[in-house]
Formats: C-alpha cells, sequence, structure tokens
C-alpha cells in the first residue's frame, strides 16, 4: 500500500479532504467492457446513509458522484461501459459550511488524529479532520462497485460480499437467528433482528448522552474460487488486514476463527476435507476460507473491531498546539456508532482486494 | 505488498522453499554506514531457537546465515558496514532429508496450504510445506536486524521492539506480574514467571498427546517520534496489520485495545492528553500508539493471535489431489505451539514495517 | 511505471480521455508547506500555448486547472501552501465537440493509436485519440509545476530545468549563436534566433501543405547537487528515459553525447575531473551529468526525437476496424510540428522525475 | 522501476558487487510449470563470452550459475519446472583477486561511478568498481532466460528477440547485407559480414593502443501480438527505454526511426496499413512496432548507443576523494568495444520487459 492508493493491477487512488473543495478517487486497472454508470456507484453510496439519521450522521448534501473518464457509451453499446482506461470518480463538497474551525485547529481532540497530522506534517487542513476524516471512505464504497464488476465478470453473478454489523459494545449477535438476507431491513445492517433491536434501545440512549459505541463488523465472500492469493507477503488475508485496518477507527482485523483460535487445540482448529458434489467440501470454516494466504472456495470471513468515536459531548483532556492543557468537547456531526458507517465500506475493501487478486492471479497462472 | 517482497523504502524480497537448496532474502534500500555483520543476523537467528527444543520443532542444522553483498569493510572501517546496495542474506538448507515425501504430495493436511497452493499453481514444491513453510521466516528475523539498526541510526540506542507470547490457549499473563525485562529466562518469551510455569506444564501434556494450541503474541515497540505513517492507505496500523498477518499461522492482529475497543463507550476509549516533562504524555494507550495512522510517540502496541499448528497425531479426514477420501496424521517435526516461533517474528516485521515509514517519512518531510 | 502512474515518493496518477468530460491528476508525496496555487499552474499551463495558434493546434478552451485538493489556506500563512496530501487537478474539457467520429471510430489512422488501442481493449473512446490524445500532457505540466516547487525548496532557487527545440527537421540550432535566456522569444522556445526563423519560414509552407515536420527537444537541469539517482535499475538516466519516451510522439532519448558517443573513442568521451573554486568541476559534460546512474553535479542534459504527427491532410491507406481496405485523412486541428509541444512536457517529466529522486535519496540517505 | 528491481508481475531484482562473494537475483512473479534448468540459463551466460577473448575482458572464472530456489522436479515432471514462487539465481565470484585496490579507492576514474557513488553514499565498495561493475549484467541476461520462456509458454516457439551489434563507431552495418541468422559466427553478434571483417581489423588497432570505441546496439522481437503495452505512463516504449537505458554504458535509446523520425515528414513517418493473408500488415515499420505504447504486431525494433569504456591506457586527469588533482591510468582487464558485452545484455532486458507486459496484460484484459 502506498500512502495514497492500494492494490497492484486494480490500484484505487483517493484525494480530497472533508471540507475541501471535493474529493475523489483514480481506479486503475479495471478491463475493458464491464457495465458501469453513475446510478450503479450512486446506489452503493446511497446505502451508507439508510434513512436513519438518528444513528449517522448527516452532511446536509447529496453526495453526487461524478464519473469523469474511463467509461464510454456509442450506439453500440447498451450503456457506458469501461475502456480499461483509469476512472476517475469526484463528489464535490456542497455542504462547506464557513463555520468557525478555530476550536479544532488549535486544539488536539482525543482519540483524533490531530495531533498526529500535525506532529508529522506541521500544517493541515483541520476543517471536519481534513484528510483524515471518514468522508473519504466514500471513494472506496465507489471503487468498492467497481471491484465487484470485476469479481462478477470473472465470476459470475452468484458470488456475493456481505458485510454486516456482528456485535454492538459487548452485544453479539446470536448465530443461530442470523438471517444474511435481511440485513437491509434494520438501520444495523445486521442479521439477526432481535439484536438489532436490542440495540436500537440502547443506541438512542447513549446518543442522547452524547456518547458512543464500539462494534465489530463481519464481511463474507461467498462463490469465490479456490487459489486466489500469494504466498508469503501478498497472502491474502495480509491484504485484506491492510486493507481493512486502513479503515477509519478500526483496531483490530481477524479472519476466520481469529483470536478465538488462540483458544483451540489443533484437532479443533484444523478444517477437515471431503468430496462433495462439486469439489473439496470442508466440513468447518476455522480458517475464514484462507490456508497459505491462498482461498480454499470456502466463505472467505473477514471481522473488524471499530472503536467508538472520539467526537463524544463529555469534555476531555486535552493540550493545544501551543502545548498548553485544556478541555474540549466536541460538537456537531454525532455518530453515537461508526461502526454502522464501517459496514459497507469493510465491504467495499474486500471487494476491491479481492478484485486485485483476482486480475493478479490471472496475470501470473490464468 | 507484493508476492514474495513488503516495503517500499525498505524493500525486502524473500524466496526459497523449506527443502531446496537454500533460503535467502535481499534487503533493498538499507542507508550506507550502518554497522552490520553475520554475527549480529546469526544472534538473532539463534533466539529464535532458544535451547527448549521440547517446544520448538528442531531441524538439525544449525542455519548459519552469509551476508553476500552490500556490506563492505577495508581498513577505514570498524568491521563490515552497509554499502546502500542491496544486502543479500543466504541460509543453506542442509537438513535435506531424502526422506518419502510421497505422503503429503497427494494427500492435502487439513490446515495447511497444500490444497490452496496446488488449487492456484497446479504443481509445486511439497517437501516440508515447500513455500508456505514457516522456515521463509527465518529471513524475516534476518531483515529485521536491518531494520533495527536503522531505526538504531535514526532515532538513537534507547527505542527498542519486543516481542513476548501473552497468552497460551485462553490462559491469560497476568499484566501486573509482567517483567518485560526478563523474556529471555522462559522458552516462550513471557513477561509473566508464573503463567510460563503454568504454561510449561500444559505445553508438556499436549506435545505427548501429539496435539497443539494457540497463542496471542503482543509486540511492542518504545522510542519512537511522533509523525511515522501515512494517511489513508499506508497507515501505519494498516501496514503492520498486513505484516503481522502475512506471518505463517496468524489469524488475527489487533492494535491497542483491539477488539476490546469494540465495548468500549468514547469516554473510555479515546486518550486524553496532558502536557509531560518532555512534551505531551497521554493518560492511557488505548490508541495503541497509533492515532489516524500516524504514531503518537507512545508505545506502539499490536497483538496476534497465532492458531494452533495443524500437524497434529491425530488422524484427519481429507483428500487425495485425486479426489479421493482418505486419512492422514503429520508425523515428523512437531511444535506443540507455533505461537513460540511468531514471537521472534513479529518483532521482527514490527521493526521492518517502522524502518520503511521512517525512510518514508525522512523523504516526505524530512 | 504503472499504467497511469510514475514516480515513487513523489506520484504523478493521470485520468481522462480528450473529449471526456474532464482531464485531470493526482499527485502523491509532495512535501507540507510548499506554496502551491492555480495561477502558478495556469501559467505553466498557458505557456504550451505560446500565442502562436499556427504552430500549434487550438482548442478553443481556456484550459482552467483547479486545484480541488492538497493545499490548504488559513489566516496563518501567505496564501495556499501543501498539505503533504493527494494534489488533485482537474480541468474540464469544455470544448467538446459533438460531432460525428465515425470517420476515426471505424478507420485506424496510420501511425495513430488507434490500432494498437483496439488490439488491446477492444473497446474505447475514439473521440479525438481518447486516452491516447496528447491532451494529457497537460497533467504533466502540471505536475511539473509541482515538481519544481519540492526542487526549490530542496536546493534553492537558483536551480533551473529549461526544455528547448535545438532541430526541426533536420535542421540543427547553432550551438555558439544559443542563448538560453531567451527561449521565451520565439514560438518554438528556440534557443538560437536565426534558426527560430528559418523553421518559421519552413514550418509556414508545411503547414499550408496539410504536412508535418518532426523534431528535437533538449532539456537541461541546472544547479542539482551531485548524488541523485539510483544504482542497476532505478538509475537517473534510466528514469529519465522511462518519464520521456513516456511523451506521445517520442521515439527517442538521449542522455549527454547520446548516440554521437557511440562514434567516440575513450580519450573524447570520459570527461575529465580538476577541482574548481566550489568543487570538483568536469572538463566537458559528455556524460550529461549522469554517471553510473548518479547525478554528477554537471548539468543534467537529456534529448528526445519527436516525430511528426501522422494527422495530416494527404489520404492515407489504411484498413477498417471490420477489416476492409480504405483510406483516411485526418482533418480538423492539426500540428505542423508536434515538437513544439513537447517542450513544456518534456521539462515538466524532468522536474517530476528529478523530484523523485530527490525525495528518495533524502529518505535513503539524508 | 525501484532501485535495484523492476517489473511489475515479472520483477526482477538483482544484487552483489563486482568483488563481493556472489552476484545473484530473484526473479517472482514466473508462471509455474515452465521448463527451466541450470544448463538453460548457463548457455545463455556463456553467450556473453563468445570465445574471443581479446574484444571481451575475461575474468578467470566460470560464472557457473546456480538455482536455490523456485524449481522443483519430481518423478512426474520431465526435468525441473518452475513452481510459481520466486526463482533465486547465484554466481560465486571465485574470482576475487586480493589485488591493491588504493588506486581506484582513492581516486576517481574519469566516466566511471567512482565520484557519483561516493557523492551518494559516502561509502562504497570500490573494488571492481562494485555494485556498478557491468558483472551484475550476468543476472540480467539470467533473467531474461526466465522471461523466453513466459513468451513461448504465451505465444508459442515462433516468436524471436535477438539482438546484434549494428555500428561500431561511426561505422554501420549495410542493412542489404545483413542476414540475422548468422550472429553467431562473429565476435560481434554482426549481421554484416563484412561490417564484421572490419570491425575486427579496426578494434585489434584500439585494443593494441589502449584506447576503446563506442557502438550501437539493435534488438528486434519479431512474432509478439499486437495489444501489448499500455496506455500514457506504462507504455511498452518507454518500459523499455528505462530498461535500456539502465545497462552499463547505455546514453541513448530509439525505437523504431527513433532520432531519424525527427528529419520526416508525417507522409513518410506514419505506416500505412493493408490487409495481408493473416491480418493487418503494415507497408513499413517507422514506429518499431509500437502505436500509442502499445504493440502493433509488427516487429519490436529498439536500438541503443553504447559509449567507449573509460577504461583506457591514457593518463586521465582526475581528482583524488580527498580533493587533490592526479591522473589515472586505468589497468587490467580491459575491453576496447563494451557494445559487444551489451549485445545480451539488451536483448535479455527486452524479454524481461516484455514477459511482464505480457502478463500484465493477460491480468487486465486475459
Amino acid at each position: 500500500m502506498s500512502d495514497n492508493s492500494f492494490g497492484k493491477l486494480f490500484r484505487v487512488t483517493s484525494w480530497g479532504e472533508s471540507h475541501g473543495l471535493a474529493i475523489g478517487c483514480v481506479i486503475d486497472g479495471c478491463p475493458p467492457g464491464l457495465p458501469l454508470n453513475e446510478a450503479m456507484v450512486q446506489e452503493a453510496l446511497n446505502r451508507r446513509r439508510p434513512g436513519h439519521g438518528k444513528y449517522v450522521s448527516q452532511r446536509r448534501e447529496p453526495d453526487l458522484v461524478q464519473i469523469l473518464s474511463g467509461v464510454f457509451e456509442d450506439d453500440r453499446t447498451d450503456g457506458p461501459r469501461t475502456t480499461g482506461t483509469p476512472i476517475a470518480m469526484v463528489i464535490e463538497n456542497i455542504d462547506q459550511r464557513s463555520k468557525d474551525y478555530g476550536d479544532i485547529r488549535d486544539r488536539y481532540r482525543p482519540g483524533h488524529a490531530d495531533f498526529t497530522y500535525d506532529a508529522k506534517y506541521g500544517f493541515r487542513d483541520y476543517r471536519g479532520g481534513g484528510r483524515a476524516s471518514a468522508r473519504e471512505t466514500a471513494m472506496r464504497v465507489a471503487a468498492g462497485v467497481v471491484a465487484k464488476q470485476i469479481l462478477h465478470h470473472l465470476y459470475g453473478e452468484n458470488i456475493s460480499i456481505q458485510a454486516a454489523m456482528v456485535q454492538m459494545g459487548t452485544d453479539k449477535i446470536d448465530r443461530d437467528h442470523a438471517d444474511w438476507g435481511r440485513l437491509y431491513e434494520n438501520p444495523f445492517w445486521c442479521p439477526d433482528e432481535q439484536a438489532a433491536a436490542r440495540w436500537a434501545e440502547q443506541l438512542e440512549t447513549i446518543r442522547k448522552n452524547g456518547s458512543s459505541i464500539g462494534a465489530v463488523v463481519e464481511v463474507v465472500a461467498k462463490g469465490l474460487p479456490a487459489g486466489l492469493g500469494a504466498p508469503v507477503y501478498g497472502k491474502l488475508d495480509a491484504e485484506l488486514a491492510g486493507a481493512l485496518m486502513s479503515i477509519n477507527a478500526v483496531k483490530g482485523v481477524e479472519i476466520g476463527a481469529g483470536f478465538a483460535a488462540a483458544g483451540l487445540s489443533g484437532e479443533n482448529n484444523a478444517d477437515e476435507i471431503r468430496m462433495g458434489q462439486a469439489g473439496p467440501e470442508f466440513l468447518s470454516n476455522k480458517a475464514g476460507g484462507i490456508l497459505g494466504g491462498i482461498s480454499s472456495g470456502q466463505d472467505i470471513v473477514a471481522r473488524i473491531a471499530v472503536k467508538p468515536t472520539s467526537s463524544i459531548l463529555t469534555p476531555r483532556k486535552t493540550i493545544t498546539s501551543a502545548g498548553e492543557e485544556t478541555e474540549i468537547i466536541t460538537k456537531g456531526r454525532h455518530d453515537p456508532c461508526v461502526g454502522i458507517r464501517a459496514v459497507p465500506v469493510a465491504e467495499a475493501m474486500m471487494a476491491c482486494v479481492l478484485a486485485d487478486q483476482a486480475l493478479r492471479h490471472r496475470g501470473q497462472v490464468g
């Protein structure tokens, strides 16, 4: 990964600050001939804000995406298709309120990147978090749409990548009651209806108190073939870990059994293999679909820990950029559980990593 | 990360299979003038095998490293020093026993990469796991020695990077009894003497039963300055996550509070800041020393979950490469807790990531 | 170099087709704190069209550049300054004439990339050459402005990078009459007034005939220190060669004596060294300022051969995309000598390569 | 290109100094299943020293290559085959004469990299040129063997890549008398028997005088399909230019008509197209087989200018590392025309660039 790019054959570069003129991305390496239009990307972006404003902070802008290059349509195509050249997408920052940012300009918000950006660069666009803002993740979602088109192109319509919230605070879903077909029916992308109901109640209290709470998000890719990934450093799980950890507020990544694997014996951890109708079948999936860094054909399963946002109404001890001790309250927009926002982003990042590995695989082995 | 390389300015490429003629690495981008000799690397390699053979499988070979390029000594230097050109290191595989590998050639060991390597490449060196063998990690340890020289060169002798086992199975250390100054006094690099004693007893039983157990390893870097890392995709934690997840048998990575952060409120998670004698001081370190992908000057803290080895004596269901159902027992060398082996490797990987970020930082901002 | 990006620490990614909605670039790795505003970039872009429309094809649009990210201004700065985050620049394609492109959609223009893009991608934006259009070079010029700011930041105001046309067709400048201080006084950026006068006359005839002519452009960087570059594959001259050859219509690159060095003896080629007032001085510069891939402190001198444009009024034999033999005349905008356009682009590319090498040097050795 | 690596999917990293313990390379990204053994590589290496010692300096060592990883043979294969994992090759430096290098340690040889390496690194292995020695090119030739296996695998046995010397000093071959099938019959890889005879005579005089002479080498790839390459920065010709310019002593690169294109009119430069038996046919090849950075299916033709070696017996003015003026004569091994050595290296570099582009093409478009 480079500072603002990731991927090797399918390469995403993002740019833009929270309160600059616009944010955008450039996607290089998409194969030619794939259907892609703004409506497809817009739909994915809209899902980032699933009509339940109380839990997700709302900028008063529609986040309208424009595709500026890399697609083309003429009378021989049924709509715009990719050309193989770089796809540039941009979203204007309409909602750049010219408010007074002196508060966060000079006082480092605990748990935010204010202090470290200053330590690194000495000079930064502090408005709304600048480059460190989660607003950047809109472009990841946009890139994820392109990545999914590639995966469908290569492996058919039956593959799927879905992310869901599986834990809020310490309250986990009940896997026996999980229905991944109904993720969109609650504001948490939660597969367990009852958990969603509990979380809704709890989060309302947290929101009113000006507090926040962490979460765990799970991403599952189904239908991918065995053989994707690379040995040693370019392992599929290593690249997933890097990509997922790069999402704002993520503090942990695990694959398959993850940290629970530390507590297992070899007998309980290694997934046995039998022959099924359609080929090898594993009797369990502790590995999360990845062995030796290469996909096994099972579901690819990753989970991320998302910390609670540090933008809370309780006054917090901090210092100014001049080194004076002070306190700060983070006013303004407020996400009581940023884990919700991380759901579509995690899904997109897995799609991007898989698309890149798929193209690399085809290049080396295809 | 590329398939067999990682890092941008400090770039490590490794090569070699478990039972080929040799393994090795090439390290590009090391600054000139740093002291480096084979004894320094050998010492780190020897620590991978800390004289307690019952817990770590022993190849009957000394793992003697040779430095073939990139260092130079003449009458004006006090020993070999790096020249800034690529440093090639090699370890011969003396212990290539010409035994019969037919067993693992045709039968996929559950939990190993046999099946997935075949799925990817169609053809592989199956002897001893080939390229997927943990033997490759010797070169990571070797690279870590160079990385530490760079960090000392840039930030002085007082910085330190240490890894330790903090959990075996479900049994965690007691942080109140931890002494990181005594890691080398037990075969687990465990900072808690009592935990080490318990683990020793437990592992003896596991070993006798031909079973295995997972572990959690923690890596801590002290004394690094604030400002290392990069925004968005090149985040320090993202690169650490990728590097640590690329270690054999690792199934999870977390930074600071990690997965526990999911259960916290914003008040309990964000580390407050005060002015100390020597500059900003944080009142806690839930962030693990990284905010917005950039180091804060606090201790950088990462943990990895290591699965139990799948090489166990209990017969396991599997299939042959021809698709027939069968069973397999993994004989031969046997690590009851591969987490132990992961300790120096995790330490080395953190050193490499930090060295690369440090050079990149100096390049862009220096 | 990647498909649409180049550079390692100073990395430029461009996007956009000739007749799409816009073209743009993202520049990653620029150090923070450097003055940068749209006027500076616009001035360089305007120089691409030096008021002599007869020789350079004119799109009827002002090429107004916008900087969308990566710079910031507040009451503490004297104008916008870079923040160290990605700098996105965009130019709208206002002049997208909805004319009929059927002619070049189905008929491959000889000497153009129509045939090869179709061979590669099967599907392309054919309007005005699409991604293969020289319009993309506007973004190189924009990136060059940032690169020069970096070089000035590192090495002071006295360094300079200048490109000039030194040959049109077979007519070369007279070096004894060259004055590099007066490049802007003629439409060719030609240092030899008399040559410029001859070329003007000759080119008028060529233009009237609907023909075209090739050229040689020379780029010279002065004031750079010794020590920039890298051994073996990352040589300064190798990276210059790649960057300059990537400019549209360039068919050759040479450094210092270049192809003439093939005809020299060792005695006449190797530049002898003496001590001057300010350090080592070379008695000649056959090397073009680069020895072993590393700058020597002398002027860095490169030359490129630019072919005549293939857009001419003479009917040319070609085939259709369906494989039928036909003829084609390229109507519309017309550059009788595209070498003129290559001058500022070559200058920009050298600036970008030097800025990248300078940052890498500072990272590894600084 | 990185400092010591090049290529994206087919990536070559070389290491080693002229008089260190060994030189070597690591080749990452070679597809699995290709035949590869040491004899194949050795044969190519032996061709670097075509039994005519008078013109090519002879180290008294056989340059025996060892393949240490990435190939595997068992009873199911007909000889060693690649496994898809990194291929490490090494050649020991047996001929490390412990002679006194004080002469070149402290005195910068004009035309060599002694001064610039010191300027960059401050410290270097000066023996025999160290990392700047042309000895490194042995590894390029070795990598070229692997690259050719990939190209044959993808495009069949009929493709060919051949390099030849086409000019020595100012004396060019007569294209009407060129027979590329007889390159190996003279010590120059010269396709024109009469030119070879003239050069032999001339070079004998040069050698006796302790002088040296430059040359032009041409590389031609036949049988490659249209469509290889990439737009804008990853152009096939741009990557060829970078790769060829990275060869020691090369000062210029041109594609197709090259610098002569500067003197042409559009009518004479653009290659017209007709339909032939097997598809599109071009009526000329001024483009050198590349249009818009993408191969056209025609012969790919590149030429490089190789300077005369600076190791000559005439005393030359120079300075010491301490800044004192002095003179130097380069004794020892002596190549009167290093262009001869560049022939197989140029061929190998073109093969590597094509193999990388071919795999990238298959990844993105395949």
